[in-house]
């Protein structure tokens, strides 16, 4: 198992983690396979997405802020409920492929990690098959 | 790596994929093992949900458009922002189990790809081990 | 592929399976590798989350009856529409490392059965390569 460190800077943010995967991909050396990641958080998560227009990303955490937002009404009273919920729609795990040596993506993807409860350390773990 | 082609024909919906992705699970003579698949869409997304009552499907759509409507009021201004945010709730990715040269499901599941910004030609990308 | 029943009491919970996980990965004597779940139903999820404040489940159960009421608008009449559109929100499947025989989880990380159309008898499918 690999692991890379983020260090995030907001409250709520998408963090672009596409080139420190792709790192570890081609470390590894494997030229077709698959690419498993897990987040080891509850208050954060993964997910794909446009990494084109960072308005996409805003958009996201905004409706996602819209839907369930930082209110004092949860039986969670560390002020971050929301966080746990929000992980829990991104989910905590992500496949990707692995085709010449690369992350297979379609033209505007890539891999974001969703802090939910920063600023924090976080991480991410990796394996590769 | 291998690949489906699907023709979406309205902006939303959720068109079965079961039987073109058993069909790649057949021609692989895989017996036992797992289904891996991909969206390589950021506006699309998959899912597995009830393959009997096609009135489930419409649930489906109908509330996520509630929940995330396609307003003008985001900042990603192409029109699809809906669309970005409806893929990070699907998901890019699915795992299936393949028991006896078959995708293993409970009674009820089917596939489903999540078009969120058709008609459109999408892809599936599929790996089996 | 392995096996787990649950028994469900309540119509929305979220259920702690993780000890019933790794018991499975206990048995397969595999030390390092990947555990593969997957939930056989339309009506109900996996997640992972916090384990130790049962709180946050309330609150994750809350806010998903909020966003997703069981209300009588539905087109799938059958009283469980609800229930399968936070399927879908959930996911299906879910992926987790294995480390030194254990699963490898973040501190405050569990596996979560969410049933979503209770109390019923439920699998959850185990594959551990």
């Amino acid at each position: 198992m690999e692991k890379i460190n983020i260090k995030t800077s907001k409250r709520i943010d998408l963090i672009d983690i596409t080139g420190e995967i792709e790192n570890v991909v081609t470390k590894s050396k494997v030229k077709t396979g698959i690419c498993f990641l897990f987040c080891p958080h509850t208050t954060a998560g993964l997910t794909i997405n446009e990494n084109a227009d960072p308005s996409v990303r805003r958009d996201i955490i905004n409706t996602l802020n819209k839907l369930v937002p930082q209110n004092p009404g949860y039986a969670h009273t560390e002020g971050n409920a929301d966080s746990h919920i929000k992980s829990s729609l991104f989910g905590a795990s992500l496949t990707i492929f692995i085709e010449n040596g690369s992350l297979a993506f379609g033209t505007w993807q890539g891999i974001y990690f969703c802090e939910g409860d920063g600023p924090r350390s976080r991480e991410v773990w990796i394996k590769i098959v």
